[in-house]
């Protein structure tokens, strides 16, 4: 997650072109990046920012430690790109007076791993808490269960970005696209009585469905279980997306 | 570089599909990748192909133990993605009809392993030539220098794809974007009686720069840098580039 600027950055900031890459050939607005997990499609997008332009890279001890464990990523050098390791409901400040908090997420440790040492600790894949100007976002793009302290905590968000991976559980093996299930790959499934839909259908945020595989049917418009997840209050991500908080 | 299917396949075979992606959801025609190093811009791409979809994995013993150190790149099954070591100047058969050798081709080890204890030997940056029905290819995107082997394996190409990274050697350094010189990069200029131009001043193949670095003043059309290649006989290569032999 790219953490761009704050969503109450006061007008006159946003007009001075802050939110645009500053002068320069390669100049970067992206101050910090905070990431939820090591599965590679939550750090491979690292390696796109590797100009030699400064951030600072935020993570748990485990994700940092599967980056450090790969020599590829020390293209983001040490002497621009400082790591800092978050513990787990550890608040942070953030540049333009944003707050964070990561937050513990059922999951489990990215496939490359899995064959190594490595075990699934509480820091292995987590969520993402933003607050700026008394508003809230929750942002948890991988979630195998949904925890009573999730609940919680996306209950007071205004905004709950959410694990849409996939509908059905068995939908990788049903459209040949895979042999496992949703849950072994660390995702629960949108649909079922242990759903993400049944869930959360208590919270009141505002509650898109993010980190969309690509034989989830929400994806198509008009599709059954697109109109499904629409009556039950949701929304679907799509590129592009602004959130004005 | 991706071989995706012989420059020669038979119209009927074209019309057959086997250049689109195959029946089911995720498909690909790619039958062999083959690597000319593993700078992160020659490997990050692979992420993008671990869909769990079958290919052949090409490269020199250098750039396969590079990617082996990297844990992420095991994301590419190894029960579905075959790893073939090459020897420089060993005739190798892909599929399709292709031929296609890997030769010596004067670089570095990638910038993320410059710390280690590699070295660069004579396989970490390799140039490939690929021969189909008569017709000759050369790939070469990154060369510190042209050997007068080099020359000789030019010199019979239909098509020379070469090194364009840099137009003058302290391009970096002048634009403020960096602080190395192209050749510490491995990368030698365009310009200059040791650039490539004069180095491959005798060449008769279509000559077109690769690899091109957001400096090099060769990018902008109508640019009195991109007048001075043109008229040596030089094109510039640029996206959806399509090669008829």
């Amino acid at each position: 997650m790219l953490i761009n600027a704050a969503p109450d950055l006061p007008q006159q900031i946003r007009q001075s072109g802050a939110l645009h890459p500053h002068s320069g050939t390669r100049g970067s607005p992206i101050k910090s990046v905070m990431l939820t997990g090591a599965e590679i499609d939550q750090i491979a997008g690292l390696l796109s920012l590797r100009e030699r332009e400064p951030f600072t890279l935020i993570a748990t001890a485990a994700t940092l430690d599967a980056l450090a464990s790969n020599p590829i990523f020390g293209a983001l050098a040490p002497e621009l790109v400082e790591r800092r390791v978050a513990s787990l409901a550890e608040p942070l400040q953030l540049p333009g007076g944003l707050q964070a908090e990561l937050f513990a997420t059922p999951g489990k440790v990215p496939l490359y791993l899995e064959s190594s040492t490595a075990e699934a600790g509480s820091d292995s894949n987590v969520g993402i808490e933003i607050a700026a100007g008394g508003a809230r976002i929750a942002y948890v793009p991988g979630a195998a269960a949904v925890t009573p302290a999730m609940i919680e905590r996306l209950a007071r968000a205004d905004v709950v970005l959410f694990d849409g991976t996939l509908f059905r559980d068995d939908e990788m093996i049903a459209t040949g696209t895979g042999t496992k299930t949703g849950r072994r790959m660390g995702h629960m499934p949108i649909e079922g009585e242990d759903g993400s839909l049944a869930a959360l259908a208590s919270i009141a945020a505002r509650r898109i469905f993010v980190h969309v595989n690509n034989t989830n049917p929400i994806l198509v418009a008009g599709s059954p279980e697109r109109s499904y997840v629409e009556q039950r209050g949701w929304e679907v991500a799509e590129d592009g997306l602004e959130i004005v908080l």
